[in-house]
């Protein structure tokens, strides 16, 4: 849990989110430069595809990054991903004998616009967060019913939409959809009203499952690639109203907004952690006896169009109830594939205390409490020209692993045909 | 609404489920072929790559025949569809003078083996069928809340998994995962219990929409490419127990099988129908005046192991209260893009009486009254070795629009790890 130095300077920063023992992984472009995978070094990017070009990195017999996507990567498998580790550490580490060559292909990170890093293939969302099931559960259902019957037993997941997963930075169009008021005898159409953002972490798929094959919760955990910060943007109203029998749908599919850096499993090794206590025992096929939660600081910071920026809540991964091995395993147990590229969302990610609730229907307890902003001003839900931005950091003892931070800002709702 | 003459003789019989009127697209391979695009006539098959090979159809620049799978040709949009459908059409009609040319690319269809006709971008499966959504509703709510207050105002859906959706004739393994007996205080893990069909038809989204842009069910119906049989294997005893709040997961995600040939929106066309009355009114963007329903008979087959063959159910997709298109505009009404290659399965499609029922939950009431299957036995669910096959065929005059068959034999579950 100590600093590797590299010879990027801007990278030995106790401060700096992306030092030697983070590289993760992105896709980027700049006025100059099509899309292309990237590293992050500091306040620099390594250019893989030139790397590549150039014969610095020879990963198999074909090209892989000459795409400006990850998954190519991704099908080389744990191995593979291992040796792109060393290789691209050894290539940027202190004392290095490639600097020389290297440093023409580092490009400054101010002048890169980031992209998507991946091809999403599918993407599941899960409910993991107990505290967050509780809240909304008895909001919901009262304090009786809170947890869902099956919730201490099953990683309760839905399918999501993966065509409108977008890169942070992504303006968020404000939904339409179908709500019924309390009061009304009928549902209208127009734009929701009841706007909010869930505070996750995802993880990507890296290795694929067969049809049929079911994968023990340690399995899963080797298939992972990396983890993201996911800002599972809801529109309460429009959930509300669709949400039975057959789970969220379109107050959910609009938009779903991921950190552009794909911090690797491998960065997050020291930061494992045990998971929760657990009165109620699992079944055998979601035990595991390795840590399997990672310790994540996570933040969110909110900032109005002309007003306040404020920290809305604070909290850590490890609130977690089930982890992303743990979802991935119960996913595959019906023997359904999993695919490289496939979202794993773990779910709003809420701590027990009332600042370190993960959505603002947890923090304004679904409008009842609106949240003081600063400047005067309350939020119940979002408004047109807010900025959600998620943050997060795993911290060793003088380095820190970053995330980048998973932003997206609020415009009104499409005008209807 | 008459039968079009080809120069292939087995295709003009009044009994050939695929005459010139319909040629439905597909992909096969043989002994001697690779996997390729063909379109089906009479009992053949017509060889697309070598057609676009041999110069024969020329339809963009670069070739869309030299990949297995039609995903290319909808990127074409339906200009292209149409320019398509006609080409193929004046090649393979009486009297062409391509005749000559084109009969040495004719590959029977006896020598083929069908694989999955296009790339399942994702899949989102609905429930439009009014009486499955009643019947179901009485079993699980009770007969006076069987019908979920916004089903005669949404058409209610959820996401599905793309990845296990497979190509007719696959067999079908019995998936593990989590259930609770009534009486039991916790719930175990072990092989369905309840395995169930569900006939459905699905429509595949051939044009795109862009995230943000909402569209009209006419401009909907505009990008449906063609239509599927559709079986929607469900575990019912698993759903039961994970459904409840975020709707079926991996109940439904073990397996989806879909026939082999996709018919055309064009070759359907004749046998557009309205929908039903409506007593409760849509709201303005669900409606449409065009007729967007299909008369298509459909019916199930059931045979056993070493038993008897039966039908099961015979019903018509005029039963469904939500046609593909208005699914679709609801789908794209948040701001959700749609991608060529989306699979939108219409629910499952049951009629009036009893044995138009389409599902076994719905035929054997959740067990209560088992199956006559004829030679002494019953069936409630599905045992291993069932083979269920779907058959949709919409009828002319002297001619008939069939869709194959979707087929898939139910095997023993994995072994879990």
């Amino acid at each position: 849990m100590t600093l590797r130095k590299s010879w990027v300077e801007s990278a030995n920063d106790v401060a700096c989110p992306f030092p030697l023992n983070n590289l993760p992984y992105g896709v980027f472009s700049t006025n100059r430069l099509e899309p292309r995978c990237g590293v992050a070094i500091g306040d620099m990017i390594l250019d893989l595809c030139a790397a590549e070009e150039a014969g610095q990195l020879q990963l198999a017999e074909a090209p892989v990054f000459d795409v400006p996507y990850w998954n190519d990567v991704m099908e080389l498998g744990p191995e593979g991903w291992q040796i792109l580790r060393d290789r691209i550490e050894a290539l940027l580490a202190e004392g290095s004998t490639d600097q020389a060559a290297v440093a023409p292909l580092l490009v400054p990170m101010q002048d890169a616009r980031m992209h998507m890093p991946f091809v999403v293939a599918e993407f599941t969302d899960f409910y993991a967060g107990r505290h967050h099931a509780e809240n909304v559960g008895t909001m919901f259902r009262g304090a009786d019913n809170a947890l869902p019957a099956n919730w201490l037993h099953i990683p309760i997941g839905y399918n999501g939409r993966a065509s409108t997963v977008v890169v942070s930075g992504t303006d968020i169009l404000r939904p339409n959809g179908q709500t019924r008021a309390p009061d009304a005898e009928k549902p209208s159409f127009g734009p929701c009203a009841r706007l909010d953002f869930e505070l996750e972490l995802g993880a990507i798929v890296g290795s694929a499952s067969q049809m049929g094959a079911p994968v023990s919760v340690a399995q899963a955990d080797e298939m992972i690639f990396g983890y993201v910060l996911l800002n599972d943007w809801s529109a309460r109203d429009i959930q509300a109203w669709e949400y039975q029998p057959l789970g969220p749908f379109q107050a959910k599919a609009f938009a779903t907004s991921i950190s552009p850096w794909i911090v690797t499993r491998a960065a997050l090794e020291p930061f494992r952690t045990q998971g929760p206590d657990r009165d109620t025992p699992l079944l055998p096929y979601l035990e595991h006896s390795a840590p399997m939660f990672y310790d994540i600081d996570l933040s969110v910071t909110l900032q109005t169009e002309d007003g306040p920026t404020c920290t809305l809540t604070r909290t850590n991964s490890k609130a977690l109830y089930y982890a992303a091995a743990q979802q991935i395993a119960h996913h595959a147990s019906s023997g359904c594939a999993m695919t490289p590229g496939d979202l794993i969302g773990s779910g709003t990610i809420s701590g027990a205390q009332v600042h370190e609730r993960g959505s603002m229907l947890e923090l304004s307890w679904g409008g009842e409490t609106p949240v003081d902003i600063g400047d005067g001003q309350t939020r119940s839900f979002l408004l047109d020209g807010d900025t959600v931005t998620l943050h997060g950091t795993a911290k060793g003892k003088d380095y820190q692993i970053g995330f980048g931070t998973c932003t997206g800002t609020i415009r009104p709702a499409p005008i209807f045909p």
